[in-house]
């Protein structure tokens, strides 16, 4: 089994975790674990979205949050941001990269954003224009790669096509996220030889979430076909909008546990990480959402 | 990805699992969770196991139990047996097969039944030559195949070398149990590879915990180098005794569902064995340690 050496891991807990999360989290524990998530290694972290407060109070204090951090050289703070209103208040903000999305699923896209796939791309282009112009990196997400809620199945040509699309409007990463962790390895390698056609290899990141526990086993398909990016969320925050009560995001903990064990670098300290997973879910007042922070709970000196 | 076509799922939920759980389950209840198991399609369930019942009183009933079951032509009904009078007690509940085990660590060994695994191999030679005799077949297990809570890391070597003397012994099945759930998929893969270089391929078994949320990422690596034998636990029944608060077993949905997602034939209903998990996850008054369990609750109509 060769495996990429090395992989980068995108944080997503500080957004897309305590989005989906139903406690309103302040801004200064924001801030928190945000330090504590890089005192542990993360170097590429999502720390909030400029998208209307209406629809995400979660969010609404993304400026106060990275006017307040302090901020590493080395780190990636990225903001979320589909539209040029958004993408104002991240160069405002001072992001260091701003991310867009869309979805692999007409259905998704309609009821998610009221569009359909091909328009939400064209809303992208004055931002990625002004990404461009601006000099700031941008990546981008598609949602619902391996299935949708509402058209189930997704053909892996449609994740293709969308891919180059985004890829061809300049994303330095394209994420096929699983949005419902339905997926399962042999159609998480489909998908990634599908979209590997038509993008290289390396601008690919992997998005899984842990719904019916098969993020690892993807995650392991992805690695076993040479991916090297991947997101994941500390304490597994976020849960599953289409599932109440069942897991979304897989834990930055399980995942790097699993690296850890074969031996690739993501240059994250498990410890740290784990301390980090029970700090939030201290103040969540429940137990983190993985299997890694649970069992080392009492290991931790 | 070549996997195989088919797999055997050996269900130790009642034993196992319920062994491990702090509260009693009535025998009553054993019969339907068993009864239900066979109904989901499993074909081969570890229904109890003939110890003292000083040091396991929650498989005391095992006879009670075995004397209850409506049994289905099709089923293996499985016992654990330590010794001569286990043998013994497993006969007179006319069981189907025996499974011994041993650890592939000397500590872990001394610390729980205080011998040598020389000495456990040893131990079981009666029970083995009484078996054969009689025509009963008995499975092996090797616990702390890939890591000890007492001596940490395990060698290949030790865990092939106990598997070839428990198949010489003539068991038809040997399972490789990963018992504190430490081990990762190139781990797994590299004592698959011992194993299998010194008993024949098919015969080995996995049982994985998910104690690090690797059980599903190791199942993946061991159908990636052939194998067909799986042990999990309905409901993730069971815990694990060295992390209190922490996952022990795989759920079986968990298993399943990623079989069902890439073709390989299980034989079973996973909705009929979500609802199982439910069944018995309500008596014991918590949800079941399970992704899939969780997230289809309200799906299963």
């Amino acid at each position: 089994m060769t495996l990429p050496s090395k992989v980068r891991i995108f944080e997503v807990g500080a957004r897309d975790g305590l989005q989906n999360e139903k406690q309103m989290v302040p801004a200064d524990i924001k801030v928190e674990l945000i330090e504590r998530l890089v005192d542990a290694g993360i170097t590429a972290i999502e720390t909030g979205s400029f998208v209307s407060p209406k629809w995400v109070p979660q969010m609404a204090d993304t400026t106060d949050v990275m006017a307040k951090l302090s901020r590493q050289e080395n780190v990636t703070y990225a903001v979320l941001t589909p539209n040029m209103k958004g993408y104002e208040g991240a160069i405002a903000a001072k992001a260091d990269e701003i991310e867009i999305f869309s979805a692999a699923s007409e259905a998704f896209n309609q009821k998610n954003i009221n569009c359909t796939i091909a328009e939400s791309l064209e809303r992208f282009e004055p931002v990625t224009e002004a990404a461009k112009a601006a000099g700031i990196p941008y990546r981008a997400s598609i949602s619902c790669a391996l299935g949708c809620p509402f058209e189930g199945d997704v053909a892996v040509d449609v994740v293709a096509d969308v891919s180059k699309k985004l890829y061809d409007m300049g994303a330095y990463e394209v994420s096929i996220a699983d949005t419902i962790g339905v997926g399962t390895p042999i159609r998480t390698k489909k998908v990634i030889e599908a979209v590997a056609n038509v993008i290289p290899l390396e601008v690919i990141g992997v998005h899984f979430h842990d719904t019916y526990g098969q993020a690892l086993a993807n995650y392991l398909a992805a690695l076993e076909m040479g991916i090297s990016r991947f997101d994941s969320s500390v304490a597994g925050l976020g849960g599953c909008p289409y599932a109440p009560g069942a897991t979304g995001n897989v834990a930055t903990e399980d995942v790097v546990y699993m690296l850890d064990g074969m031996g690739v670098e993501s240059g994250i300290d498990l410890k740290k990480l784990v301390k980090t997973a029970w700090f939030i879910s201290n103040f969540l007042g429940r137990p983190p959402v993985s299997s890694v922070a649970r069992a080392l709970k009492n290991k931790l000196n």
